[in-house]
């Protein structure tokens, strides 16, 4: 069996699905590996990496037609899902809700998905293949980093001979893995955190982190299935989005890492809580544009 | 007596020497506060904020023709300096002892020079001018910053179902203001830190904050006037820069703070210390540019 690691197509995304220190494992395990040339490019793996490691570097056509598992980060695009043929196997985050068209074009090929995000990650015996954690770790990290550069004043308390620096406060909506670890960083910056989210078991987490959690009066409880939140009605989402506004304006750092499986992510920050940050009243300067 | 204050012209200098919110101090001290248009730009401070704080907003050509004090962050540009005359002051971060042909012609004008980079700030008096330090903070805490945003993995330890991340090694060299606080900063992400200063005495205050001091074998203690370095001689250079290279090929992270006054900084990474780095042996995947 041959498995084929895709180049990633989608704009932006610098992973690759396999790195080259994992393949010695695969082939002891009886598999080939081919390569698409350029697949670890983004992630600075070079293609001789691979090839050191075991691995054939070839073409996407070549790939497409010898691999019988096929894996990639985030979903192919056209070309490859209409040379995808019945027999082979796609492994990914594909996240196959979204768009549920994607999914269907799979199935009418006769193709096996595996998307990992589907991947229900509150049983133990799965935790060797969550990806989406790891990712979700990174995400969180590296959005309190952004925040922390972005920002025009200092995340710590100094306190200098010029004078006091007042710590930086951050908000931090959706505690997930991804909003607990933005916490996480954003305290060890020595940021003031909050966070918010609708599923009020996680405040214990929250608290046990520094930050404290915002109670909503005007949203009850919304834990969803397997640990995730569950979609709101369209009335408490008004209800939320007007009490949120209130405390995103009175915040300089706002992390948002809201999610509900197979939908889009909520909108919780709008145009009307950005203004209400730009008021004169309530120092204008503090909102700047973030690449 | 008029205060100007002059949009700075060096590439890639967001600052500006006054903020609006000092323009009311200055005027109650008897001061008028002219700005250079555009001045506060990139600070993100209008000219309208300026105006409102109490200030006239300007020409240059008006600037340097009633301003008594000109103030300014760098050293201003040749038609600037062109156009000041006796019985004017400049004060600013004016560094006269690199390129000195720069303080020989405003004495040659006539023009009263004050560089507050020349305040001895080890003179508690002088604490409340001195804007070496707080400047030398920022450059501290964004360079760890930025060293983390730019390293391809975490600065913190961490242990999750997918694998343990061991924590970024980070070395700091030259340990003054700034490097303390890159020290800090990078401590407070959870990176292993060390660090080395030619002044000997620096290492209590490197270990009071957790971070490990590396004693070079080849190089005398080497502290000058004022808790500042002094220059090294070429021969110590030369040893200090080869043993140096063994212990950054060791690190992950390297940030460079080191300064001797009235000078250009040493070049302590080199480019075969990059070489070294670089090599198959200790993970080329290591190295990447930074902005």
């Amino acid at each position: 069996m041959k498995v084929g690691v895709l180049k990633e197509t989608t704009p932006g995304e610098r992973r690759v699905a396999l790195v080259p220190e994992m393949v010695p494992r695969l082939r002891e395990a009886g598999l080939e590996v081919l390569v698409q040339s350029g697949a670890g490019d983004g992630a600075w793996f070079a293609d001789s990496a691979y090839a050191q490691a075991g691995a054939a570097i070839v073409s996407r056509d070549e790939l497409l037609s010898e691999a019988g598992i096929v894996v990639a980060i985030s979903r192919p695009d056209e070309p490859v899902i209409g040379a995808l043929r019945a027999g082979q196997a796609l492994v990914g985050l594909l996240n196959p809700l979204v768009g549920p068209g994607f999914a269907a074009a799979l199935a009418a090929r006769g193709v096996t998905a595996i998307s990992l995000d589907g991947l229900p990650r509150t049983l133990p015996r799965a935790q060797g293949m969550d990806a989406l954690t790891s990712q979700a770790n990174v995400a969180g990290y590296k959005a309190a980093l952004v925040g922390a550069a972005a920002f025009a004043r200092f995340f710590p308390l100094l306190i200098t001979a010029a004078g006091t620096a007042r710590p930086a406060k951050v908000l931090v909506l959706g505690t997930g893995v991804a909003g607990l670890q933005a916490i996480g960083t954003a305290k060890r910056l020595g940021a003031v955190v909050s966070a918010y989210d609708v599923r009020p078991q996680t405040k214990s987490e929250v608290e046990s982190l520094g930050a404290s959690f915002i109670e909503l009066t005007s949203v009850g409880p919304a834990a969803g299935e397997g640990g995730y939140a569950r979609a709101l009605t369209e009335e408490e989402r008004q209800a939320q989005q007007a009490e949120l506004t209130g405390h995103i304006a009175r915040h300089d750092v706002i992390i948002t890492t809201a999610q509900v499986p197979g939908r889009r992510p909520p909108l919780l920050v709008t145009e009307d809580a950005i203004r209400r940050c730009w008021s004169p009243r309530t120092r204008s300067r503090r909102w700047r544009p973030v690449r």
